[in-house]
């Protein structure tokens, strides 16, 4: 079975331009681990809500966490959400309004959220999150506290049901109009990490360190 | 009234820190302004479904738009939805873990989708669009087709039920914690866009007009 042709289930399957559709796991992957930032949708009552966050993955699963406080988190839980996850890579610009578009990597994940309740395991998965961005950071930290623990969420959901969409490329126009002269092609959009901005509340003589010269993202 | 100060209504009350909520025109209009990219909250039954889309502001009012084919679009006209449009500023680095946070921009706009059924109306608001983001182009173009118009669906809705919630400025670290001898501060983190990478298919001699070399993000 070709894993990049079959969508593990109708609701996530790419209708639309559905050569763009990709549905093995290598690529979902790929895609969430290439940013943090994730839009979340949840409901209250018939209401959708999309509330943006900061997600990681281990293994098969997606992890995201919040104040225990947060409606978004208490409205998640334990329901049914969609967790997606876009990169804007690029403007397509064609010689046709109809046929400009974006270059982009978007994930789509459905499922149930479950809530970590050990605290343990909840520090555990907080602990790889921070790891997961700023390598050698957790241990360098103040320790997190029992309280602490207490006040965050961590929510979680398998990856199974998940859906990739990419475009890549120029853009693609009626064959007539390749012979206007109309300037066309692709204005490519990244997320640069700029200089660190120190705390100016920093103790005198800190560096930054290699985690936070080194990091990257997209 | 301090507009800045008064909700339009609880459910788009920022509720957790709420001291980064603003709820007045000009913080929203200016997000919605800063990036096209948003994502959208629908419904298919109880799923919310979040799918990326580009979406362009006319006064007080929020559009976005799709092949008429697209389920995202079918779900969401005369549907409740919520359109949520998020900048990421940068990685907030505490000294405690608990403390991490983001930089951001964020509007969540909930209202009715409303379809523009009218064609001419229709192919005014994609003009506005196309030129928003690249004055000057729509004239260039290739023109729009009456088919092309039937086949784009463009909804709308109202800003008027809309919160903001800002994130600036270095770590808020527990008090005692400043005493630590850990490099704390931001990574600011922003969209640029790079150097046009023309369609290989243009005709000799085209160079990028000014929509292309001038655009700017964020």
């Amino acid at each position: 079975m070709d894993q990049s042709k079959s969508a593990p289930s109708e609701r996530v399957r790419v209708k639309r331009a559905h050569e763009r559709g990709k549905y093995d796991a290598q690529s979902i992957h790929a895609i969430l681990d290439a940013t943090p930032l994730a839009h979340v949708g949840y409901t209250i009552g018939e209401q959708p809500f999309v509330t943006p966050t900061l997600q990681w993955r281990e293994g098969d699963r997606v992890y995201w966490h919040g104040s225990s406080a947060s409606r978004a988190l208490k409205s998640s839980e334990a329901a049914e959400v969609c967790l997606t996850v876009t990169l804007m890579d690029g403007f397509v610009m064609a010689r046709s309004a109809f046929h400009h578009s974006v270059n982009y990597r978007s994930v789509m994940v459905l499922g149930t959220a479950e809530k970590i309740s050990d605290p343990d395991e909840k520090e555990l998965r907080l602990k790889n999150f921070v790891e997961g961005l700023f390598p050698g950071r957790w241990d360098m930290l103040r320790p997190v506290t029992g309280k602490e623990i207490k006040a965050t969420t961590v929510l979680s959901m398998s990856v199974d049901e998940a859906s990739a969409k990419i475009r890549t490329g120029p853009p693609i126009d009626d064959e007539e109009d390749y012979a206007l002269p109309i300037w066309s092609g692709v204005i490519p959009v990244k997320s640069q990490l700029l200089a660190p901005e120190p705390d100016p509340r920093n103790l005198e003589g800190l560096t930054p360190p290699g985690h936070v010269t080194g990091i990257t993202l997209g």
